[in-house]
C-alpha cells in the first residue's frame, strides 16, 4: 500500500491560502461547503461528472442532494482526484480511513468552510498515486496558462514557462587556470538553456559534469589497473602534506575585440537532468559545464583538483559579471550574461555532486545553494582507504587516471586528438605516478583533491542527498563534509536506503517539492519559510517510510565484545577460488556473507543487548597479530537473518508518470519495494595494518607481535531490534575493493580483546 | 562489435540521388571529390573542424593538402559522423576495413565523383551507432526547417512537422454495435493528435488499444482463476461451431442537431507509442481508440469479438466519411474528419496487434496496411490449446473474463461504476460461463473470437512482427494468419529472437525505416519501390545478424526417433514439490529443463543426423497409454548445452539515443546481447488426450489402451548444427501453462513408436 511522506508543506494562514487559491482561479468568497467543492472542481481539468461521492451517488447528484457535505465524501472525491480507483483500490464508504492509512496530509476537526478550504489547499499540495502534487498535475494539464511568468503556490514555483520555446546557446567562459601551461587561460564550453522571460533576470540551476559531452569508455577500460598484486611493504615514517586552496587566481583583463549580445552557436541535443528540466519549466536557466579537458573546451583533465573546480566556478563568476565569456573559441567576441540574476544553485549526482561540493568551498558569491547528491568530498576516500588502494564498490581497478581517460573527452574528436593527445599523455603519466598505487598512501596529490580543509569557506546553503547503501561513493564522503561545515551553516541531509542513485522520482517522498521550495526562496529572493529538519531519513525495514532525525552521527556508544577466544584465518586462497572470486566479486561476496568461506575469514554472529539505532560510523577494534611484515584488514557488518528489508534499488511503479513541465521530459515513478531477504550489508571498512595509527603515520608491522587496530567503518543510520542478529566478517583481501593479495600469511585475532563499537 | 542490417534501402539512379540530395540542400554540380565532401560537411550540423581525415591530418588540413581523396579517408570521416570514436573505437588507417566489418552499406569500385555522391547518399541512409540514420539524426538537429511540409528522402518521409504545435482532440465515433442492448449504438471515444498541415489532407496511423484509457488491475487480479484443479473428463462427441462474421451492420442515419468543424474537447496526457509518435513528427495523424466498454466510451467489454472489432473499424469509416462522430457523448454536434485523407495504417503490439488483425478481416476500405506486432489471430489459441485450458506464458490463471475485468475501464470512474456495473456484471457472468474453463473445449464463444475464417477478406497489406521466443502470444497466432491470407496478398514478416516485445528501438535493424518506407508509399499514395523479402529473420546464435528467408513453414521433414524402449512417468508430484512449483513456475521450468524432475517427466537428449534449420511447427508423435480415462501431454523442445545464444530480452545500448522528431519522445537504443547459456527453449505444445484426433472431436481415453497422438508444437525458425543437442521433455501438468492436476496417473510411452518431426 502506498504511504506518502510530505516534507515540503509550508504553513500558511487562511488569508494567505485564500489569496493563493485565488491566484489559481478559485474564488470561494461567500460560498457554502458544497459550493466550495463545486467551484473547486469546476475550475480543474477533471471531468467532474465522472466522480463518485458516496456509495450510492455520483458527485453531481450528491451536490444537488440534501445530504450534508462531510469528510468522507471529501476524501472519496479527493482520492479519485489523486488517482486512486474508487470501489477497487478503496471503498467509498471508508475513504476517510483509507486516506489516513496512506498518510495523505489532512485537516483535523469539524468540516467547516474554513477547514474545507484548508483541506483543498492541502490537497493541491499533496502528492497523488502518480507522484505529482495535484496542483502540479493540474498545471501540467492546463490549470494555468503558459505565460512565461512566475506563479507561486505555497512558496513553490509552478510550471508556467514554455519549454518548447527555450533558448539554447553555447558560450565559452574564460577560466582563471592554464592547465597545460599554454600561457593562456583555458576556455570552457558552457551549454545554456534559458526560459523566455521578459519581466527581468532569471536565476540558474547549474550542473558541472565532466561527463556531459561524452565519455571515452575505450580509453578508460584500457586504463583500468590489475587488482591481482601483493600488498607492498611501506617505509615507516610520517607523511606531510599541506592543505592548499590555490589563491583564487585573477581573470584575464584584456578586452575582446567586440562585445555582442547574441550567442553565435546553439545546440540541439544534449544530456539534461530531471531536476534541471523541472526548474527550466519553472523559469530557471539550466546550465551545463563539463570543465577543463573536455570536448569543446581547453586544457588538461586534472580530475578533481582546484584547477577543475575553478574552471566550473568561472561560470558563476561570469553569471555575476566577474568573468568573461566569448561566443566562440576564437575569443574575438565577448558576451555577457545580461539575462542572469546571478543567483545559482548547483546540482548533480556523483562526480557532478562532487563538483558542487568543490565549488562551494571556494565561497564564490552567487552560489546560493548546492544540492550535492552522492558527491565526493575527498578523492582519496574514493580510490583509497586507510592507507590502501581501495576501489569504489562495483569498480575494481578504477583509479583517478582511468577516470581522467574517461573524461578527457577532447580525445573523442579526431582533430583534437591529433592536436592535443601527445601533451595530454605526458600529463597523464605524471598523474599516474603521483597518485601512487604502490603504497596507497595519502600524499600531496590527494591533498590537492581534498575539499574538506576548505569547507570552512562555504557560504552556500548545503543540501546533501546520499544513499546509505552507496558503497560506490561511500557515506563518509557526505558525513565528513557535513561535519566540516562551520557552525551555523544552513545544511540539510536526505538519507535514503538506495545505493548510488537519486530520489527525485520516488513515490514515497516529495523531494522535488522540497527542493522547489528551497531553490525558489534562495534564487528568486523570497523568504524561506519551510521548516525542514536537519536530517530526513528513510527508515530501514519499512515500506515508504521517512522520518526526521536531529543529527547524523551520535556520541553515545554501545560496545559489543566479539568473543572470548582466539581465531585465525588465512590470507591465501586455494587457486581455483582465487580465480573464481577474481572473475566475479559478487560470488565472493555471497559466499563470504553466507559463511561459505571458512578458512579465509572470521565470521562472528553477534547478539544485541537491546534495540539500537546505529547513527554514525561503527568502530571495529581488533587485537591481532600476523606472521608477516605487512597486511590488511577488511571488515563487513551485516544485518543477518531472513526478514523483510528494503533492497538498494527501486523498481518501476508507474511509467512516465512524472511530467516535468507540460509533456516535457516525462519520467518513470519508482520506489524501493519491501522484500524478504537473507541479509543486508550495514557497513564496511578497510585498513592497511601499517596505517593503524593514522593515515599519515606509517608504522612497521612486526611478525608475531600483537597489535591493536581501530577501524572506522562507513557511517550509516540503521535501526536494529534486540532480536536482530549482527554478522561481522573479518578477513584480508576483498575481491571487490582491495588488492587481491594471495601470499601465505596467517592472521590471528584475540576476540576477548576485540570489540565492535556502535554509535547510537 | 556493432553489426548493422539494412532492409530499408531503395535503389535509385544517380540522377534521382542528386535530385534528392539537392532537396536537402547539397549541391554537387561541377565539384571534384574533395569539394563534394566539403560541400556535404559544410551543410550539416557537424562541426567539421573536429574531424580527423587520416592518421596524420585533420579534415581541414586534408582538404587543402595534395593528398588525393580516397575511400579510407571517406570511411574515416563517415565513421566519425556515425558516432564512432576515431583512434579508440576504430583505427583511422583501417577505417575502410572497420566500416566493412560493422556492415555499413557501401559503394564498391573506384572512388569517382559519381561513386562518392552515391556513397554520401548511402551514408545518409545508414544507421549510426546511436540507431538513427544520418539523415534523420541531422534533420532532428536542424538540417531541414520545421515547415509542416512533407519532405522525402529515398522514399522515406522526414521529421519536418512541428510536434509542439500538434492539435489534440477528442471525438466520439458512433459504432454500428449496441453491446448492451440499449437500443442505441455505442459511442467510442477517439483521441486524435494531428500535425498542422495546410497543403491538403493527412493520413492516419491508428492504434486500437483496449488498454489505452486505463487498466483495472485490482478487478483483474481478483478475476484470476485457480490452476490447482483436476483435469475434467469430457463427454465424447463432435463439437460444431459456425464461423460468423456478423453482417457488417449499418450505421445510424439520424442526423445530429448540428454539424460543427471544431472539436469541443481536447486532452493533454495520454499513452502514445513510439512508432505513432515517429509518424506524427512526419505528418501523419496519430489516433487512439480503446473501443466498447472502456472509460469515456459506451458499452460492454466484449473482449475480442466482432462487436469490439467493429467498434474499432468505425473510426476508419469515420475517417472516410462513412460513419458519424460527435463532439461529446451528448450526440448533439456532429464533426467530420475533414482533415483526413482516409488512408489508415493500424499498428500496435499484443492486444493492439490483435485489433489490427481483426479489423483487417473486415476488409474495410481505407485500411491500407497493418503492422501487427505479436497479435492474436484466434483467442482460443491464447487461452486454450488442444482441448485444454492453457494459460499464456507468464500468466497462469488469466482468462478472457479476467482480461475483460482489466479492460472494462468504465468501472474506473466512480460515476460510471455506479451507473453501469450491475449490467456489466450480468454480462461478465455470461462470458465466464461461455468461455467454459471446465472442458477447455473450442465452442461458438471462441469461434466468435477467431479471426482466421475471415482472413480471406483482408485487403490491407499485412506486416507481421513476432518474437520467436514469445510464449505469451505464441507464434502460431502469426503463422496461422500468415497462412490464411489469400494468394497474392501483400505480406511480410519480421521474426526476431526476443519474447513479447517490439524491435523499433533495436540497434541491429532499420525496422522503423522499413515501416517508414512502407507507410509513406501506402498512405501518401506514392509508389512502393522497396524490395522487401517475404520474411526478415533474426538469426539465432549470432549477434545482430538478420537475414532474408523466402518462406515461413517448410514441407520437408526430418524425423528423429525417440528411442527403442518404454518409459514411464507419474502425473502426481510429491506434495512439497507440487506446492513449490505452484508458487514459482520458474523453479519448475529450470528443474524440468535441467533434468532434476525425474519421476514426473521423460527427458530425451536427441542427436541430429545433420545440421537443420527448423522452419515451421515441429510435430511430436507419441505412442502412449495411461491408467486412467483422462490425461494431458505437455512437451518442450530445447536446444541444450553450453553455447552462446541470444537471450529473449534486449539490454540497453544507449540511453535516449533515438529522437522520434526533434527532441520529441526520445527513446533508449537496445539490443539482444549474445551470451553463454545452458539451454534455450525452441518450442512447446500441450494436448488433452481426449482431443488427440482434433480440436472438435472428443474421444474417450481407455485406461491401459495404447493411443498414438500427434502434437503440433509452436512454429519457429531455428538453426541447429549437427553437433547440437536437442532435449525433449514430455510430461503432464505444466505449472506455467496448464491446470495443475495432481491425481495418481501413470503415463507409459513406447519410444520405438514415437518420433519428433522437424520441418526444414
Amino acid at each position: 500500500m502506498v504511504h506518502f511522506n510530505h516534507f515540503s508543506l509550508v504553513e500558511k494562514t487562511l488569508a494567505e491560502k485564500l489569496d493563493e487559491l485565488n491566484n489559481l482561479g478559485f474564488q470561494f468568497a461567500g460560498l457554502n461547503e458544497k459550493e466550495i467543492l463545486e467551484e473547486f472542481l469546476r475550475r480543474t481539468p477533471i471531468n467532474e461528472t465522472e466522480l463518485q461521492a458516496t456509495s450510492s451517488s455520483n458527485l453531481m447528484d450528491f451536490l444537488t442532494s440534501t445530504e450534508a457535505m462531510n469528510w468522507n465524501a471529501f476524501w472519496a472525491i479527493a482520492l479519485q482526484l489523486q488517482g486512486f480507483v474508487a470501489n477497487f483500490e478503496f471503498e467509498i464508504d471508508k475513504a476517510n480511513d483509507f486516506a489516513r492509512s496512506v498518510n495523505l496530509p489532512r485537516i483535523e476537526g469539524e468540516l467547516s468552510t474554513d477547514n474545507l478550504i484548508s483541506a483543498l489547499y492541502l490537497l493541491l499540495l499533496s502528492r497523488g498515486k502518480g507522484g505529482m502534487t495535484l496542483v502540479e498535475a493540474w498545471v501540467s494539464e492546463g490549470l494555468l496558462a503558459v505565460d512565461n511568468q512566475y506563479h507561486f503556490f505555497n512558496d513553490k514555483v509552478l510550471a508556467t514557462f514554455d519549454t518548447a520555446a527555450v533558448k539554447s546557446e553555447k558560450v565559452w567562459v574564460e577560466t582563471p587556470v592554464d592547465t597545460q601551461n599554454r600561457g593562456q587561460y583555458d576556455l570552457v564550453c558552457v551549454e545554456i538553456y534559458r526560459p523566455l522571460y521578459e519581466g527581468g533576470k532569471v536565476p540558474s540551476v547549474m550542473t558541472a559534469s565532466p561527463y556531459h559531452v561524452g565519455m571515452n569508455d575505450v580509453a578508460s577500460d584500457k586504463g583500468l589497473h590489475k587488482m591481482e598484486t601483493d600488498l607492498a611493504e611501506k617505509t615507516a615514517g610520517k607523511i606531510s602534506t599541506y592543505p592548499r586552496l590555490p589563491e583564487d587566481p585573477a581573470y584575464a583583463k584584456t578586452p575582446a575585440d567586440e562585445l555582442v549580445s547574441e550567442a553565435e552557436q546553439s545546440f540541439t541535443h544534449g544530456w539534461t537532468y530531471s531536476l534541471n528540466d523541472y526548474f527550466l519549466a519553472r523559469g530557471f536557466a539550466s546550465i551545463y559545464v563539463a570543465g577543463v579537458g573536455t570536448k569543446d573546451s581547453d586544457g588538461f583533465q586534472s580530475s578533481g583538483d582546484y584547477q577543475q573546480i575553478y574552471s566550473m566556478k568561472a561560470v558563476i563568476d561570469w553569471l555575476n559579471g566577474r568573468a568573461r565569456a566569448f561566443t566562440s573559441r576564437r575569443r574575438d567576441k565577448e558576451i555577457k550574461a545580461d539575462w542572469a540574476n546571478g543567483k545559482v544553485a548547483m546540482t548533480g549526482q556523483s562526480y557532478l555532486g562532487t563538483m558542487s561540493y568543490g565549488v562551494a568551498t571556494t565561497g564564490v558569491d552567487g552560489l546560493e545553494v548546492i544540492l550535492a547528491q552522492a558527491g565526493i568530498s575527498s578523492w582519496y576516500n574514493y580510490y583509497r582507504e586507510g592507507g590502501l588502494v581501495r576501489s569504489p564498490g562495483g569498480f575494481p581497478g578504477e583509479d583517478l587516471d582511468s577516470l581522467a581517460e574517461l573524461t578527457y573527452s577532447r580525445n573523442m574528436t579526431g582533430a583534437d586528438y591529433l592536436a592535443g593527445n601527445e601533451k595530454y599523455q605526458t600529463q597523464l603519466a605524471e598523474m599516474t605516478k603521483d597518485l601512487n598505487r604502490t603504497t596507497g598512501d595519502y600524499n600531496q596529490f590527494w591533498e590537492d583533491r581534498n575539499y574538506l580543509p576548505n569547507v570552512k569557506n562555504v557560504k552556500a546553503d548545503v543540501l546533501i542527498l546520499h544513499g546509505l547503501q552507496d558503497f560506490n561513493v561511500t557515506t563518509d564522503q557526505a558525513l565528513n563534509y557535513w561535519n566540516a561545515l562551520p557552525a551555523g551553516a544552513h545544511k540539510h541531509a536526505f538519507l535514503h536506503r538506495g545505493s548510488h542513485l537519486p530520489i527525485h522520482n520516488w513515490q514515497s517522498i516529495d523531494f522535488t517539492e522540497v527542493i522547489n521550495t528551497y531553490f525558489t526562496a534562495k534564487l528568486l529572493d523570497r523568504p524561506l519559510n519551510l521548516e525542514l529538519p536537519p536530517v530526513v531519513l528513510q527508515e530501514n525495514g519499512k515500506y515508504e517510510s521517512w522520518t526526521s532525525v536531529d543529527a547524523w552521527g551520535k556520541d553515545e556508544k554501545t560496545e559489543l565484545t566479539l568473543g572470548d577466544h582466539h581465531v585465525k584465518f588465512e590470507n591465501a586462497y586455494e587457486n581455483a577460488d582465487f580465480i573464481r572470486y577474481g572473475q566475479n566479486f559478487q560470488t565472493f561476496k555471497s559466499e563470504l556473507f553466507e559463511g561459505k568461506i571458512t578458512e579465509n575469514a572470521v565470521l562472528l554472529d553477534l547478539s544485541l543487548p537491546f534495540a539500537v539505532m546505529i547513527n554514525g560510523a561503527p568502530i571495529l577494534e581488533i587485537k591481532l597479530k600476523i606472521n608477516d611484515s605487512k597486511g590488511l584488514i577488511s571488515a563487513q557488518l551485516l544485518d543477518f537473518g531472513n526478514k523483510k528489508r528494503l533492497p538498494d534499488t527501486p523498481v518501476p511503479v508507474e511509467s512516465l508518470a512524472l511530467d516535468r513541465g507540460r509533456l516535457f521530459k516525462q519520467e518513470n515513478l519508482v520506489e524501493i519495494p519491501l522484500r524478504e531477504s537473507q541479509y543486508q550489508v550495514i557497513s564496511k571498512g578497510f585498513l592497511n595494518l601499517q596505517n593503524r595509527e593514522n593515515l599519515t603515520t606509517i608504522c612497521p608491522v612486526t611478525a608475531g607481535e600483537w597489535m591493536t587496530v581501530r577501524m572506522s567503518l562507513q557511517p550509516t543510520i540503521y535501526s536494529l531490534e534486540e532480536t536482530d542478529n549482527l554478522r561481522l566478517l573479518i578477513y584480508s583481501s576483498d575481491f571487490e575493493h582491495t588488492v587481491r593479495d594471495n601470499r601465505d600469511v596467517t592472521y590471528e585475532i584475540d576476540l576477548s580483546q576485540s570489540k565492535l563499537i556502535l554509535p547510537d
